[in-house]
């Protein structure tokens, strides 16, 4: 006791936690679990600055590539949780992606040359924009191994297409959308001949090509339109990162490069390698384009079809005005250009400088054709001092930049160093560093790449974790540094490990920006954002068999999968689709079958398709996997697939447990208690404005249904024991109890919200 | 300013934070932070028990099942951060799994009657136990939607097996091992026939059957024994959880089931669904197993093959006397063995009572032949009474109890009430209760289902997030919260949103019990645990080709892949071997090929495959996917396809950039240069005690191969200088000075750690 009286008369704490009784005081003080734990002030200060309470939500979500898992990161900043993992690429069974025909369709648009490509090495997000600030409606990734983009709805975080760029063999720079979203960009990466044929290296300076593809986005289908897309071809130099200009500059798209040495390696013949030919030039190239001009030069009929796709040569852009090359230096990384379209700034991993070219200076260039010469392909060379506003040293190996709110306010990677620096843009001077854990590579700060950035928060995405966490094997997760750069100086927040893949840029976004539905309208393909051909409405389930082929429009509902019973013959194409009847938030039903590589994933309101080939008799159980309801393991069905030519034998099946009339009398007897509970919480719910609640308002829905379906079966029940038939009256009875359960379960769930959320009496 | 004094005379927090300087306070403030983020004195206390700092290591690491996702999850406690996502039954390209050659032979062990089966509902891991405590070697996970058996190594994180059940066709109450591990234990779920044929459902009394498999693993091989593996036929009645005893029950198994009443639902036909059916009766059976009688009796002949499996029959079973029922309160799903191995705590999730049963009355029951009658199948029945030790009325739902380390104190979870009971097992009194957000499935303590729990904390793994998180669209990331169970009361510390699966059971292991490697043997086939056949050193990479058939025995090193150029024929059959020869920790390569569906994962020497058919003439770029060095996107190289019977045509590659004397000599004035730096590293490093840190070490070693290979190149350069042959001297030259930044970033990654780890100078 004395020495719990000591530790309260130490000089110590908020005084309130001080206020806290006796008995649980020592365990619980701060200063005790700092002692306890080592935590230094800092670190507490960093634990309250990034702890997000129970049902309290984070301020920005992150969208993070996955890299090689093919997948986008969804996190909350500043907890850095890990909300979802969105598959794209990949297919991924939890969220049905690649398990259900809908979802299959969208993976088959990313074939590659016929082939089923099933992983992505996913780099840049970006958000779609309006005025040139995030709109938070739609999300875009590229895949650098296999040169594709998918689209992601916002609304419902699901990816609904993916396109496959029609000349290149690989694409690193995307993506990166303009100011309104018309177009989304993505340039090349390692030179290839744009015929999808055999060329061999010696004609790497001839017919190995680059370039930059611009696809449009039709805002109101949410599609990109592939069949609009048109590519700016580009010499064989690697194309690298791009950024779209913003307000004077909105009309450009900047895209850098390395190895413009056009060195082909060969180690293995005794050359040098690649990373040898590929750094031995102290300048590299930015590409400018003019892509509205370039739209303009495809609709006027200016390009030339390769694989049956737009191109404008590089003779032809030349010729036109829309690309100009500028030198930078040494195989930069990223080109980033600032809120107010007025400068690009670029750095060069293999030099310690960072350039910042000037927009202004840069089309005085071009006006006045003050050019320092032509590249080996005709295009003109625009002098670097004739469009440099400043070059500052930062520190070794800077990549990318992004922006802060406070005005010419920037921040740098530096990859060998492993750092961040800020520094100021418009004059040139360096603010503060901060060291990271391990070798940064992209960087992001709060709506940093757009024109009204927000500051606050960045984040570091290191490349390495090594020593950061606790040993999981030689494969280590990345991570990301969460950074306070709220004040004058940068403040290590916290450290968060990647479980899955390897980001390589994020986008984050204010979470007031984001509107995402909890529910489908009922019967809804996702994937196509229409209503589906299969919805199928609680009562009208039915199985359609021709021959050869049995379709089931079934349905899911707490706790029972309709139909429990699919019967078919051996060779019979099988079709389910099913449709979940709930509306309540995170209701969702799954769906697996034994032995057919089927997981769907039916939100409320989803309707999910699967289609296989029943080609060996046997017994197939199937469930709902997700654990929906207290009676989940109960929601099961069999299917049977009976031999060719089975012959069937008349059987009566041996019941199992029986019932009598005392076992329907005692069900009959609960039913009516659990009912006046209902009539309890009904009366609450409905003395009170649950109208202004829209989340209640389905829980109301989903409770009214499941009592609609307790009167059918309690008349169910009530005309079997009419007839004396105790089996199915007690059966039905029970039957009719757990419906009301469910409801109550729900009524429940609406009265506790309304409780919390301070609904008023009528 | 006045107001920033006001702050200063509040009465707040520790001292120590008000003692930072003026500047900085107001800002940085606990206080403020707090008023800021509206977070309150216990947000803070729960910030502070869970944060860890940059570079500190969790206490606990749990494996935790990945739901539908079919992988296995691990993060860290208190800091519930994800650290990993192992690929068990779901492929998963960023670590190659299912990508290279090793990994698809490990997915293929797990075909479904010869179908590719590309996902699995994992729902509970167990850790392999000696003497009944976690011993950190290696995790077992079933699959319910297709009875199968990972085995994950725990020295890398790797799945290294996975096994088919021969006769189940769905299992749920899978993995649980014996106290040595000599087996782990699966059970079914839905009763289906063991044959792989059809059998109408009018025959599922007779001819429908669950039961218990049991495992044999061999601990020297990390590998189950399937061909030794045997069944306990059960009826069918759905068997559902499992568990081995401890100590006294040591030899016994126990198994629940939900169901008993023999069900058979078809709502779509007029009948009463299986939740109707399958939850009318008041109780259901717990199966009690001798398994090493059982194990004894299939080594004596007693087994009947059945798909070529040794199944006991029921009849056996009963004549054996290994098999027994023990009635347990309505649908039941967990049965848990207290540490003492004397008691079995069962809860029957549609009742409101948890049961603790007696092993030693049990035991007595049997002794006495003391049975209350049959089950239809012959079955003798233990009755309830005669071994109940307590019954206690906990809440709604429960489900799941874990252990604490207090003696007789246990938790268990109440599903339909959304909380958590901790009650004292010896007298069924209850200690405390707290309500969790929501609806929680399994819960897990620290070592809790083994012979010592560690006590400390509790998760609650909740089936429903709704509100808890910023909304990320229809559906919702799982909800996992840590609770501070060290003191009188529960605390709630932390909600983990889970973005990627739904796990259903978890277990946490103390951390100090894990010792993953950080990297392989040189040219180690991870699958198979055993060199590669494959490997392939520094030097001795190669391409041989056959008729049709072209074999790269490639490496990977900082920064380029060897061979840099692959020529094949159309048609040929091509097969990629890479071994990664870094040895530093967390230095990954990866391998990834446009249009042909992969990407390796090369850890530390790592080796790992590759093939296909080049099916179609063209160019085709591949690349390291792992940022791993300043030069990773050089580190790249081209596989050409030639069309059949194409005519090579002798040509010259025209050369892209072209270099001079000059250039030469400035490189080497740049390498003599940054030979100093590494000197002065070098004798940094050699004047400490360095070899007493083995991930130093590995440092010095890589970096003395790059130094080895700069002193190859510099001797490359000046031959070429010799020969007046300036274009290559100053490639090499170049690439000399790569392999000496490499060697220097190594080196000062190795000096300082030796910094950060108090070395000592000779
Ligand atoms: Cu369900
Ligand atoms: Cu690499």
């Amino acid at each position: 006791m004395e020495d719990l009286m000591k530790r309260f008369n130490r000089p110590i704490f908020l005084s309130a936690l001080l206020a806290v009784t006796a008995n649980t005081c020592a365990a619980k003080s701060l200063n005790d679990v700092m002692e306890r734990r080592g935590l230094t002030e800092k670190d507490v200060l960093a634990a309250a600055k990034t702890y997000v309470p129970t049902g309290k939500r984070d301020d920005y979500i992150v969208f993070s590539s996955g890299g090689q898992s093919g997948q986008v990161i969804v996190y909350g900043i500043p907890s850095m949780r890990l909300l979802k993992y969105i598959g794209v690429f990949t297919p991924e069974p939890w969220q049905g992606y690649g398990y259900d025909e809908e979802s299959k369709a969208i993976l088959n648009q990313g074939r590659i040359q016929g082939k089923d490509i099933t992983f992505g090495d996913t780099h840049h997000p970006a958000i779609s924009e309006t005025d040139g600030d995030y709109d938070g409606k739609y999300l875009f990734i590229n895949d650098k191994a296999n040169p594709r983009i998918a689209v992601i709805d916002l609304h419902d975080f699901e990816t609904k297409q993916i396109v496959v760029n029609p000349v290149f063999k690989s694409s690193h720079g995307g993506t990166f959308v303009s100011e309104n979203t018309e177009y989304v960009v993505e340039a090349a990466q390692y030179p290839a001949p744009f015929e999808n044929e055999y060329v061999p290296l010696e004609q790497f300076n001839e017919r190995y090509r680059g370039g930059m593809t611009y696809w449009p986005f039709d805002r109101k289908e949410g599609r990109i339109v592939a069949e609009e897309s048109f590519t700016v071809m580009a010499p064989p130099y690697s194309q690298d990162l791009s950024d779209f200009g913003k307000g004077p500059s909105a009309d450009w798209t900047f895209t850098n490069s390395f190895c413009s040495e056009r060195y082909v390696g060969g180690i293995e013949r005794g050359r040098p390698p690649f990373e040898a030919g590929c750094s031995a030039k102290d300048t590299d190239f930015m590409h400018v384009v003019n892509w509205r001009k370039a739209a303009e030069l495809v609709k006027a009929g200016k390009a030339t079809k390769i694989n049956g796709h737009d191109v404008l040569t590089i003779d032809t852009a030349v010729k036109e005005g829309i690309l100009f090359l500028i030198p930078e230096p040494k195989s930069p990384h990223g080109v980033d250009v600032s809120p107010d379209g007025k400068y690009i700034v670029v750095s060069g991993k293999l030099d310690s400088h960072t350039s910042v070219y000037s927009f202004e200076k840069i089309q005085t260039a071009i006006a006045n054709k003050n050019f320092e010469g032509k590249d080996p392909y005709g295009i003109p060379i625009i002098a670097m001092q004739a469009v440099l506003h400043k070059q500052v040293q930062l520190g070794l190996g800077p990549l990318h930049s992004q922006y802060d709110k406070k005005p010419c306010v920037i921040y740098t990677s530096l990859y060998v160093d492993s750092m961040v620096a800020k520094w100021n843009y418009c004059t040139g001077k360096v603010l503060d560093k901060i060291s990271i854990h391990y070798n940064i590579g992209h960087l992001m700060t709060m709506h940093g790449d757009v024109k009204h950035p927000e500051g606050k928060y960045l984040v570091a995405l290191n490349k390495l974790a090594i020593d950061r966490f606790n040993p999981v094997g030689p494969l280590h997760p990345q991570n990301h540094q969460l950074i306070d750069i709220s004040g004058d100086k940068m403040v290590l927040l916290k450290d968060m490990p990647v479980p899955l893949g390897e980001p390589h840029y994020a986008v984050a976004i204010n979470a007031k920006l984001l509107k995402p539905a909890v529910r489908y309208k009922s019967g809804w393909n996702s994937r196509t954002n229409k209503r589906s051909a299969y919805k199928t409405r609680a009562g009208r389930e039915k199985t359609v068999k021709t021959p050869g082929k049995v379709e089931v429009f079934g349905t899911t509902i707490r706790s029972h999968i309709t139909p429990e019973i699919i019967e078919v013959t051996e060779g019979d194409e099988v079709i389910l689709h099913f449709t979940n009847l709930e509306r309540a938030e995170d209701e969702t039903h799954g769906f697996a079958l034994y032995g057919q590589n089927v997981n769907l994933s039916l939100e409320p309101g989803k309707t999910s398709s699967f289609r296989f080939i029943a080609d060996k008799p046997g017994v197939y159980p199937y469930y709902c996997t997700e654990f929906c309801s207290a009676l989940h393991l109960e929601m099961e069905g069999y299917l049977l697939v009976k031999p060719k030519g089975y012959q069937e034998v008349a059987m009566e099946a041996e019941v199992g447990a029986t019932y009598t009339e005392a076992d329907y009398d005692k069900q009959v007897k609960e039913n009516v208690a659990t009912q006046a509970v209902i009539d309890q919480v009904v009366g609450f719910i409905t003395s009170h404005n649950y109208q202004d609640f829209p989340s209640v308002v389905a829980l109301v829905e989903d409770a009214t249904d499941q009592l609609g379906f307790a009167k059918e079966t309690k008349a169910k029940s009530e005309a079997a024991a009419a007839k004396k038939d105790w089996q199915n009256a007690a059966l039905w009875a029970n039957q009719w109890w757990q419906y009301q359960v469910k409801a109550a379960d729900i009524g429940l769930r609406a009265k506790t919200y309304l409780e919390q959320h301070g609904a008023k009496k009528n």
